[in-house]
């Protein structure tokens, strides 16, 4: 395939402006990532920070580059929390990115997704297609999770979802399809290795968070960021010989990817 | 020693089993581990999910093939999800398996022991010999932890124990041993630096729920994982020249056994 | 520079102590180093357990050799529970040390510091010099944040400050400088890749609090803490080609030093 050079240059220029920014990143995520989310977020130049305590979490989030909201392992309070952090996100014009992680899987996290996105302006929803496509109750016109089998096939309904939402959609599978409803791309980087390691997709939302930090543009932000965390997956898996060696070999290439680096190996069609 | 072919071929056959199915693992565990356990997990062949909040438990454990509780960490809200997400499992003839972290330390994690133990219907109990020993009152028959020096001599106290919580103990240390009050089992395989290692003990009750969702046989399905487990823990300390080293490998190794190498070097006995 | 010898040899020693002793540290620690910091402790020798509930707080601080209080992800029930957890070490003579995550960054934060200062008798404080100095009101003569820019202009602040709160300040950057108001002792050990793995600085409190536990002069328990954990990050640095292939690497070293390479490696000034 002949890949777009614009948004190879674009997953460039974005990482260096994220090595000079260095933005903080405001997670309210979940207790089985917060450890390699953190050290996935120093590994790419940006300045982790967790917090969740109602008390704190306005006085934080205002002090972002970028909010990640991540519903695994949530409680209600933790929901609270997150829209708290939101609102004010929201006020002061700083990105919120959410991840329902488990989606459809409990109606706690759908109905705290749905909330989430009801109740806060959200830039960009990452997850796989059947977290994203529980968000839209069944009654409405969007085409149903056992409808799409793939993220290649799942093109319409992304579409179609995004304008319903009035969001930026980021849903990863084998090949990764970012929309904002308008614009469709597709990132080829990655490596099925990335699937034996837990908290890979939350780090992936928390990379795009820290691009948005960057670009304003939902879409090459999301896109290029993928691609980004995609190109470590693949540098990671080559010396890998099982998931704990991809995990510190994912997080040194995470490392030593660099603005030429990324150019070169970033993998974006649109 | 001659160790049993039989049951180190039923070690390879559950773990083709595994890789099969891959089963559901819902985990309420401790806030250490639960990166670690969800890594071991998905090395394993296992889907891990953590969740601990009341309103989503049953939901969780319904959808699973075994619901593994670990009180380290707790607090009295977790032992009600426990409680909650085990008697829906128990309504549903899922397997629940508890880890009785630092049971007999202090009193509330005692008391959580004997409260989960007696509300709910537990399959395999896998713990140290003094937090296994710590669950029964002093009053009881059993002899009390003073009593047991080390696996080897604790196997009376346990057959007795066992039949007493009308449960399967697995008690790990250099040598481990499974019992459910009639059969007795040990298992030979693991390695000192599993020790050096936080979670190793909880991350192995994990692999026995796993193995549980593919072997009705309480007694075989611990033996046989604590086996795979500490397969993996010789083969990590192999390529491993302290503890961080040692995570990453044993983590390979568990991804890279297969039936037929875990039929090879298990080592368990009659 | 010409280190002092005297202290390195104490930092030998008081390794060796810990080493036969293995005490128990009793930690309320943030969930994003959780995982880490137990597996720091176990690599260097010591019995870790984390624990926050009010009901078994006091229990398991009372069997520990130090009682670890870490205000990252704080939330005000944890913040009583390292109030009860103090208290209680308080009671029995057993050291406490506190690391203000983040303190000055929210008004939660550097409430909790002060109060926890207030209420508890603490033998030392490790924080980075921005957390350190933001304990201290503007109103105090102490100066503020602003005008000290590094470790080594900050010797006077320092001082002033620790005999303010009377208490040993362990203050971390390139060069670490450990003062309790009298005595000023500088540690030259590290490496700027501690810095890109998360819970570098919550570790090394825990270190502290683990040489703490065999040596009761605060200074040199704190300074020759930070030069065994410095010196494990330059070693684990010269292994690594990035922050995950020095997380295994540094954890091996932390491992792998003796008290005769401790005393070789340790660069303290006095």
């Amino acid at each position: 395939m002949n890949f777009n050079t614009d948004l190879a240059e674009k997953a460039g220029e974005n990482l260096k402006k994220l090595r000079e920014k260095r933005p903080l990143i405001h997670n309210i995520t979940n207790f089985v990532v917060m450890n390699y989310t953190a050290n996935v977020l120093l590994a790419i130049g940006a300045s982790p920070v967790m917090a969740h305590a109602l008390e704190e979490v306005e006085e934080m989030a205002s002090m972002a580059g970028a909010v990640v909201l991540n519903i695994g392992t949530l409680t209600p309070d933790w929901v609270e929390a997150m829209i708290k952090a939101g609102w004010k996100a929201n006020r002061m014009n700083i990105p919120v990115i959410l991840d329902p992680v488990g989606s459809g899987a409990t109606t706690l996290r759908t109905d705290s997704v749905r909330r989430l996105i009801n109740e806060l302006s959200i830039s960009v929803i990452r997850g796989n297609p059947s977290e994203v496509l529980s968000i839209v109750r069944k009654e409405s016109g969007t085409k149903g999770v056992d409808s799409v089998h793939n993220v290649d096939e799942a093109s319409d309904t992304a579409l179609a979802l995004a304008q319903e939402l009035v969001v930026t959609l980021a849903i990863t599978g084998k090949v990764d399809l970012v929309t904002d409803g308008k614009r469709i791309l597709r990132v080829y980087n990655g490596h099925p290795m990335m699937g034996l390691l837990t908290g890979t997709g939350c780090a992936a939302t928390a990379v795009i968070g820290a691009f948005l930090a960057v670009d304003n543009d939902t879409v090459t932000a999301s896109a290029t960021a993928l691609a980004y965390f995609g190109l470590a997956g693949e540098l990671g898996a080559e010396k890998a010989q099982g998931p704990g060696g991809f995990m510190t070999a994912s997080l040194d290439a995470l490392y030593n990817i660099n603005d030429s680096s990324l150019k070169e190996g970033a993998k974006i069609l649109s």
